[in-house]
């Protein structure tokens, strides 16, 4: 099994969900009808909607249901994202021009404000009360996982704790109750529901350590933006913070100096370089296998079938991904 | 009776509510508090939440769950607020700063989205579909109509029609499905609650109307902002469409130039007093009346009761408002 073939065996339900994805972002409006468009066909993995399909193999597989979350969850998840642009002052996200930077902060804001709206009408379209429930206290985690990044932009005294909490919020929370949802609405029993949710948890958890480590390691042209962004703008991200405890004073001084000056010191590269060479790209590489692991343990719980053969390899996958 | 008296009847349940928005927006994060904090100390009128529990009154008067109704909608008109404020660049609002004036654009934008996010979470503890469903899609309305007003801004060339259009969906979609809503969840018929909805349409629709009188006549004091906001704001309403469309070419031609300039050219004063003297304000006021009357006209198909006649009082009541 490769990712390629499970692309392909949920190809047909996946293009549903684009055409939906368009359908849905379509607007009288010139303005919302560019900027939405130009958020959605800056493509993305699309792993949410993958989720919830893949979980929806717990239940009694309805792709109706199915991609009414998964729309909507994805839609949440662009809305976020051109909303976070507009707080991290960034221009480029997987090579393309943001809305902030290709229209302005305002068209940002709104177009985030839309697409959330629109979001709404389509998970509104099931009935259970407790689809609602989940996706409300997600949207609220997320918004409080964006304002902590902001509030440590730049913050030196960082805690593992806080890290774990703030990529919990900002990530895992959609992740997992995109695979929590998935079962939801296909009816499975809470006790799969629930499993599904602690699965997406974990692999979340894993994803976003993963792309902290991309950010730090990876090509420009697979990232899509920059190497170092998150630095640049002030991200304090795992493998930093463990820098920042590890490194030798003199060193430690160096990235200390960088985030005191709000990354206006001229030394970007080497603070970058010091960060690269100091174990928190290792040590971050295996926190987050750990969370793979921890998700392969809750797959093994759930019903064997081709479906948790999928997710088994995916989750296998996220640890090794370039991009 | 008299507006003291309404709110003295319902001043226990106002006071729950007043109770439940601070709970609600109460947060660890020191930044989100107190800008939330900020937004509900700046008061308002709450009519929002006096329309829902009045229309609960034509059902089963259940205040648990009109309580969660107001609170969500009124956090909601505060999110759109907040971010109506960046949009439209304004500094003060109820004679004190704008969260983006006191912090910055970026507070505003994730303040808004919180509250949002809370709104949410408190409406989605009901539990009927169709709650959430009119909810969606007031709230996609309402991202639509500030958009318009983006678009429309400074534009010389608006229909009446236009106008009609965007304050219906920037204001008067949020006080109809108050009515509607509290209806609903009092379990009243589908004949009535689609009946408080026409009301709640029609008595919105003149109080944007209103608002946008006062706006150039009203006195800095009593509106908490500078005279003439919106239109230095480049927000054309309807004493300015009949402006430019009943006034002398010379006159026409000050507002054209002004608006051409986009509120660049020094002589603001000049162009209000053309419009205050236009009869743009005596027709506004005179549509907003048959608007009333509309509203007064679906109320007397209402049961008779005691909240019938407040609504009626308070339908009165907002054309004759000076504040």
């Amino acid at each position: 099994m490769n990712l390629q073939e499970i692309y392909k065996g949920l190809q047909n339900d996946l293009q549903l969900i684009e055409e939906e994805l368009e359908q849905t972002v379509d607007s009288e409006v010139d303005q919302l009808q560019a900027s939405s468009l130009h958020l959605l066909k800056a493509g993305g993995k699309r792993i949410r909607p993958v989720f919830v399909l893949l979980s929806g193999h717990f239940g009694k597989y309805d792709v109706e249901k199915l991609r009414k979350v998964a729309v909507a969850l994805e839609l949440i998840h662009m809305a976020t994202l051109v909303h976070d642009d507009v707080i991290d002052n960034a221009d480029l996200r997987r090579g393309r021009q943001t809305v902030r930077a290709q229209w302005d902060n305002r068209v940002a804001m709104y177009t985030g404000d839309y697409i959330l709206a629109q979001a709404l009408q389509v998970i509104t379209q099931l009935k259970e009360p407790m689809v609602h429930q989940i996706l409300a206290k997600a949207m609220k985690e997320m918004c409080i996982g964006e304002i902590e990044q902001i509030r440590d932009l730049y913050n030196q005294n960082q805690s593992l704790k806080r890290y774990l909490q703030r990529i919990k919020r900002k990530t895992a929370f959609l992740i997992a109750i995109s695979c929590q949802l998935g079962a939801l609405v296909s009816g499975a029993s809470l006790d799969i529901v629930q499993k599904c949710y602690l699965y997406g948890y974990y692999v979340g958890m894993a994803f976003q350590m993963t792309d902290d480590v991309l950010d730090l390691v990876g090509e420009e042209k697979s990232l899509g933006k920059p190497a170092g962004s998150d630095l640049r703008q002030g991200n304090v991200t795992l493998p930093v913070i463990y820098a920042l405890c590890h490194e030798e004073p003199a060193n430690r001084k160096v990235i200390e100096c960088y985030l005191q000056s709000k990354g206006e010191s001229n030394n970007f590269e080497e603070v970058l370089e010091l960060i690269r060479k100091s174990g928190g790209i290792d040590f971050t590489i295996g926190l987050s296998q750990r969370y793979l692991k921890k998700a392969l343990q809750v797959l093994e719980k759930l019903p064997a079938s081709h479906a948790s053969q999928s997710l088994q390899f995916i989750t296998e996958f996220i640890v090794r991904r370039s991009y």
